[in-house]
């Protein structure tokens, strides 16, 4: 009887030394905290354009924004598709932002490819094996995001999948498992982020967004992920929250944001960790 | 804001009377105990035809078993693919059986199509809504997998996505819900069997051998199933479980589903349900 | 180091053969159902009266009701403390009924054992080891209650507290364990009795009105347990659920339970097990 | 029908104002890091002593240690009871320090209550409703475990049974929940850390030590719930963990507790805490 051996290569036996993926001038897992803000999905030209000309000016480096929204309900806003690609696209070349968004299914992904500058894959398609080994293949760095029902082992063996496949670029993301308490929308399991750092090589970054599911908790949520270890923050903002077309409740004012900047940095350094986007906001703002 | 409409067409509000799916002479959801068993994977031509055979004989109508497999690790054995295929056509022939088998992509679904009659939706893809709106055009039955992370309204929402697409033959299966408790490998959610029955008119079978993981624990788990009010089951069997290449210790002894079915049988009646495949059986044994 | 060693005196390795435990007249894990019925708490002397005299009459031997009642908010209706034992005992001698209340601190045993023939130790107490040690003291039978988090070992290892101190006397009764899944109040773990009936020696009873939360899922939830091995069932049933002080929304109404007692009885003769309350019943109702 | 109100005198919106708790010259609530430390139970004279003498010589206030102690086995260490008492008492008065020891059932209250310095509520009794009234009434300061099956709501609830019984020195103690994922001992609900701190004026600490079981995340834990806003930290620190008689994998080694504190400076100053212990220590080490 043929049965489950553990995942080898994301492990820190396989490789002691910390993975540092660079994509447009980040190095991710390195000492500087990588930052991602933006909306949950891409609405409107306008929309996209006041977000990105926001976090470009506070130095952050990548914009996230989904062209194709797995939802719950099939009567929910579903995304703009193609034209939230290249609106994407648009926004990155005006202000120089990477990209990540997610590609919702394997035949999306050529599709989606050429606008993304990190291939996100969303915590419903953590266990879609077949998916992950074809992603595998692929050449840009892919951001996996942890299942909300994934056992630390099965988030490290979804990365072996991809890992086996020859795409070395895997960066972990915890955004909150499913517990019996739904006060907050998901519980961020902090103690995996330092665990999955202690297991893996592969850099660590936390999603407080849809792990909290709550505006409100979004400072302390990224406070505690900086200060547990995690190399970046992958942050909701929106330039009108009440009037988003999903995730509004947990996504900040653009000023939110803003204003919650400096603790990162203060934490940020606490940790022995670097802000380089701060530095450059200073820069651009001085 | 726009927001997360509920489901529809899965309701008892929309529609009454409870759907019946009829395939290859079988009534799902119906009076009758509908039957699926069968290996977790198609392994060879000898391991298929000797479980074929065996069901065959005690008048199950339907063969379940994997060509492509969807494994926690990527060093399990993944299916035979095409020829795990093959050779579940050719037993369906020589038997006269039915096919269940899983779709685990949606780039699969062109070549697993033509050798199924009841297209399998795995439980870690409940969740991929794009896959699922791809399914909802085509014109097979569907097996919907609960997911071991979903809520009764996200599964029901699951189906309402596909039937949305047009495809009205949507079976709603429970196999085990993920919880603390380790003891098994899932919780079969007894309860939920009958709240989905009230909930929605779709047919809803139970799943006793994922929900457990434990051989010693399929017979009062599908009598459980049964007297909750499921429409029918589908029960890992193989020829050689010891030896079995995946799931073996939640498989059963071919003798063992054969001992157990007058136990089906007798629940049954005693909720009002018949078991036509028990009166082949007996025939065919006279 | 000293480390935790498993049960011993709670297994079946101990004690292969079924506990049959007799009290008033039932013989509990013994081959007939064992029946509880009642309110969740003691309200006054006319609901008990008339809850105690409708299942008497439908031969059913004991009656539950709390006259201490732990509730999740201090403002909720707490139980009629040493009247609501005073009621118990007075339609248990006109109507010749078995009691079971619980017994809610260690503090009020010596209030309470007078008036139970069962001590129940509710699932917020399965985990007070102290409280456990001292129950093993006393000679009457006490009916444990799975902890809602509480896995299968620690449930065992709860009884082993009470074997302990010298009471052999043990029921264990499932009530539903806490998931992520809300749509019922707690997830009736079905697949728990079996297991729990394979590892140890004690009866196993099922309730389904904690598991459910909803009455309408009692019947089906209740036919499962019979099904997957129960040895008896604990339902909560008021004169007037609509108007209960605690727990409405699950309790049937009396004519519900009337109404489901010969499906029980037609599942039970299914997996082979008697049901004589319902052979008095028909003797009384001639 | 009577039912559940929620939470009045534990709420922010009955107090605004934080509810700073006078103890033994700390101040938990206030702007200073509130730290306990010490073995999970009182092993010996030289244990405790031990450690006793090594916190206090770092700065710290507050001594915890078991005397009797809830073991999920019957088999397990159970404590040293009176003894175990009387050590807490002496190196309480030998180092001046403040202590903090459960008491696991109301029956024991008598006996503890003259040794602690704030009455500790174990999560396994959070839900002892009638133990909670009893403790209202006591005149100590109050640490409320979190059960690790309890809600956001339910914790808050379990503190207004305490409040409402005229005891308003109630301190909140998140220590993890149970989740399907067992790669932690429980998952630390850091969120739910920052949440109770929005929804209530009680203090609120974290003990990492029960939350992970795993001695490598404690400095990670810690210091994320720093970050996320507790106003203090119960950790478990043993002279020799590997001869823990509980608990030992989740014990530091006294100079690693040493070794961290410097971080937790670092990371309370970067969320403006103070840590007064760290001063002094820094006097006595001159």
């Amino acid at each position: 009887m043929t049965d489950t051996p553990k995942y080898k290569l994301a492990s820190r036996q396989w490789k002691s030394e910390k993975t540092i993926i660079d994509v447009k001038g980040c190095k991710i897992g390195g000492n500087d905290l990588f930052l991602i803000a933006g909306p949950c999905a891409v609405e409107s030209e306008d929309q996209i354009d006041q977000v990105a000309s926001y976090i470009s000016n506070l130095g952050i480096k990548f914009l996230r924004g989904g062209a194709f929204k797995p939802r719950t309900s099939p009567y929910s806003f579903q995304g703009l598709h193609k034209e939230g690609l290249e609106l994407l696209k648009q926004v990155s070349q005006q202000y120089n932002l990477g990209i990540i968004t997610e590609v919702m299914d394997l035949s999306l992904l050529d599709e989606v490819y050429p606008y993304t500058d990190i291939i996100q894959i969303g915590s419903r398609n953590m266990k879609n094996y077949h998916f992950l080994k074809e992603i595998g293949k692929t050449d840009k760095p892919v951001l996996l995001k942890r299942g909300m029902d994934a056992t630390m082992e099965e988030w490290l063996l979804a990365a072996e999948y991809i890992l086996l496949g020859g795409n070395e670029q895997v960066i972990l993301c915890e955004r909150g498992i499913r517990t019996f308490d739904t006060s907050n929308r998901n519980t961020l399991d902090i103690a995996g982020i330092a665990l999955a750092q202690q297991l893996s090589h592969l850099p660590v970054i936390s999603d407080p967004s849809q792990a909290t599911g709550n505006r409100s908790l979004i400072k302390p949520a990224s406070l505690a992920s900086i200060a547990a270890g995690a190399d970046g923050l992958m942050i909701e903002v929106h330039n009108d929250p009440k009037e988003a077309l999903s995730d509004g409740p947990q996504s900040l004012y653009l000023e939110q944001l803003k204003e919650m900047l400096p603790a990162f940095e203060k934490v940020a350094q606490a940790v022995n960790k670097s802000c380089s986007w701060q530095k450059e906001h200073e820069t651009v703002n001085v």
